[in-house]
């Protein structure tokens, strides 16, 4: 047999600042960045898109971003400013992917200048991707604007949109060139929003971390009234250990092992069907709950660890189950959903679940009926644990 | 400064096989890949898109792929063919793309199965697009069909389609899993075609290996009268180089050094203005014939490596100039060509030029002056140069 092996690696290297009012005028972290980072013989351009749930938050954005430039030039500011909407709206219609292409090429964006997104997880995805695919890739920083985007999705490296009605069907994994995060966006976060980035917390403490989950649950109640500084830490942990998560296993996610897809093959399910009425983290809350009793049922982790995930996932405020998790027949949503995660992971079955708090365990089998009473336990008995 | 630092590499492999016959019942090579690559626990699919250009040349092929694949069941054969236009109008028209899309998804084919393209080129592009961004990327075969796709383009990371009416617009850099180079394509090709592979075989040999240089001088006789056994080493040698270069520097262009676009700047612009009516290979033999005689002009390549690199595309029997490559006046064709070449590396002009034969060299500034008495030299005094 006869051919030439190519192999050949390549290194991504990007930072996750944290900071307070990013685009106040006396704060240099973004400009110092530009600065580093822009190759030198030619003036790169920045295109900014905005969330429009954030820009009604905070409507002085649009300005303060021209203030900024107009102070620090190391970067021109292309005057048009997008404003797209949030939430899963700007996946779904192409409309808005089109539209940024469209504005990338009128405005010359090319591989050494920036398109910047500000906005929640949704916002990220479309943006992320279409700077990935346009040229090849043009350079994308993130600005995350929501607890959930700040510690998880916002600080990776996937991007998305749905297609075919199917969420993420067109993607690429594409590290930014820089993620920005900024506390004062979470002033104007609902509490329910709020709320919701905390499951990923949780999710990633349980599976990796077991001193994180003890901090979760010595500081829940601080977390609930919103204390800024507790929550700076976690959204700071959860974020360090996403990325040395995505750091040290399969970046680009070549084999089957999904770890931090713990308690997400509900929630993906449970979202789709209530048209994302549940919120992701929400549902994630609850799909963490559910894989953490079938871990009990099934012998793998005990009844102490698992009253102590139940309970702080309670005592945050989520609701811990939903009738459409369920099982209650042959084609109960949930089973539909297991297997279509089955189908997304190519036809291998893997699923994390828990030994204890802070190590997770992947297997390739679910047992339909401890999922059945894994959901009656969450309905019954777990539903009046005590959350003081 | 509050950050965290993410760093991380990916590595990617892939071989580019070399054989006759690939579809043949009793040769194993695609075969042997498939069962050494497919994960275990499924059943995986592969989904085949062919070149129209191919199957006109080789009407028997869709049913010897089916014959292949009824005797080989490591993976399963989607039974849907899709046929696609060859040259510019499958990277043009984004409703190849949507459809190759559609298919997948209809199909089924995740992220552990593959989708094969067999085709020039342009087929590669489009094909290669489509299967980075389905799922976030499935797995992409290469079956390259024409020299230059087998020599160059095919089995390089980099895919595409046209947008906006500008080349190249959307895509990606995403490594296939494997490249498959059939000789037995090559013996259906015009004469024109064939020979237009050989520009970036004179391309990578003039700024790299001065030794292939000298083969090719001496083997050219053969190559025109289409000597198997010279056109296989050709394009052996022409891949190697070609996957060493994406290996050793910057396989996914971050930076604005593009050695390999050596020739290149000028026949981009000329493709396009002649409706790809002058093919890439042979608009690549006359970009590099100027980039050449530049060099000479403007002191860094000696005379007698000049001729013998003019003398040596001659000898292969392609035109050296175009009307469109001369400069007549400040809004010359080639002018706006440098100019969007410019843009197209983010402001900052490389060029690859020539220190002497398998010597590279890349300059930031292209003189006017000097490029158009290149243009009038080859119009004129090369033009006469002896080609036996």
């Amino acid at each position: 047999m006869e051919y030439l092996q190519q192999s050949f690696s390549v290194r991504f290297d990007y930072k996750v600042f944290f900071t307070s009012g990013l685009f106040d005028p006396a704060n240099t972290v973004l400009d110092d960045f530009l600065t580093a980072d822009a190759a030198s013989g030619s003036v790169k351009k920045i295109l900014f898109v905005i969330d429009q749930d954030v820009l009604n938050a905070t409507p002085a954005l649009s300005d303060k971003i021209k203030q900024y430039f107009a102070a620090h030039k190391t970067v021109q500011l292309v005057s048009e400013i997008i404003v797209v909407p949030g939430g899963e709206i700007v996946k779904n219609d192409e409309a808005w992917f089109s539209k940024l292409l469209n504005t990338i090429n009128k405005h010359g964006i090319d591989r050494h200048s920036y398109v910047a997104a500000i906005g929640g997880g949704s916002v990220l995805d479309m943006v992320g991707y279409a700077a990935a695919v346009a040229h090849r890739g043009v350079k994308h920083i993130r600005i995350p604007t929501t607890v959930l985007s700040q510690n998880d999705s916002g600080v990776g490296v996937k991007n998305s949109i749905n297609y075919f009605g199917k969420k993420n069907f067109l993607g690429t994994f594409a590290p930014p060139v820089a993620v920005f995060n900024d506390d004062q966006f979470l002033l104007t976060l609902t509490n329910r929003d709020y709320r919701s980035g905390i499951s990923e917390a949780i999710k990633v403490a349980l599976i990796k971390d077991p001193v994180f989950f003890e901090w979760l649950e010595n500081n829940a109640a601080a977390l609930t009234v919103r204390d800024m500084a507790t929550m700076k830490y976690l959204i700071k942990r959860c974020a360090e250990l996403h990325l040395n998560h995505i750091a040290s296993r399969d970046p680009f996610e070549k084999g089957s092992s999904r770890p931090l897809d713990f308690g997400h093959w509900s929630a993906h399910k449970l979202e789709q069907l209530t048209n994302f009425g549940v919120l992701h983290g929400e549902a994630v809350a609850m799909g963490i709950a559910l894989d953490t009793v079938y871990s009990n049922l099934s012998g793998r982790l005990a009844d102490d660890d698992t009253h102590r995930a139940i309970h702080l996932i309670k005592k945050m405020g989520f609701e811990i189950t939903h009738p459409l998790l369920e099982v209650n027949s042959d084609d109960s949503p949930i089973l539909v959903g297991l297997q279509e995660f089955r189908e997304h992971l190519g036809g291998q079955l893997t699923i994390m679940l828990l030994n204890r708090i802070g190590e997770g365990v992947e297997v390739h089998e679910i047992d339909i009926a401890i999922l059945k009473r894994a959901g009656e336990a969450l309905k019954n008995e777990y539903s009046v644990l005590d959350t003081a």
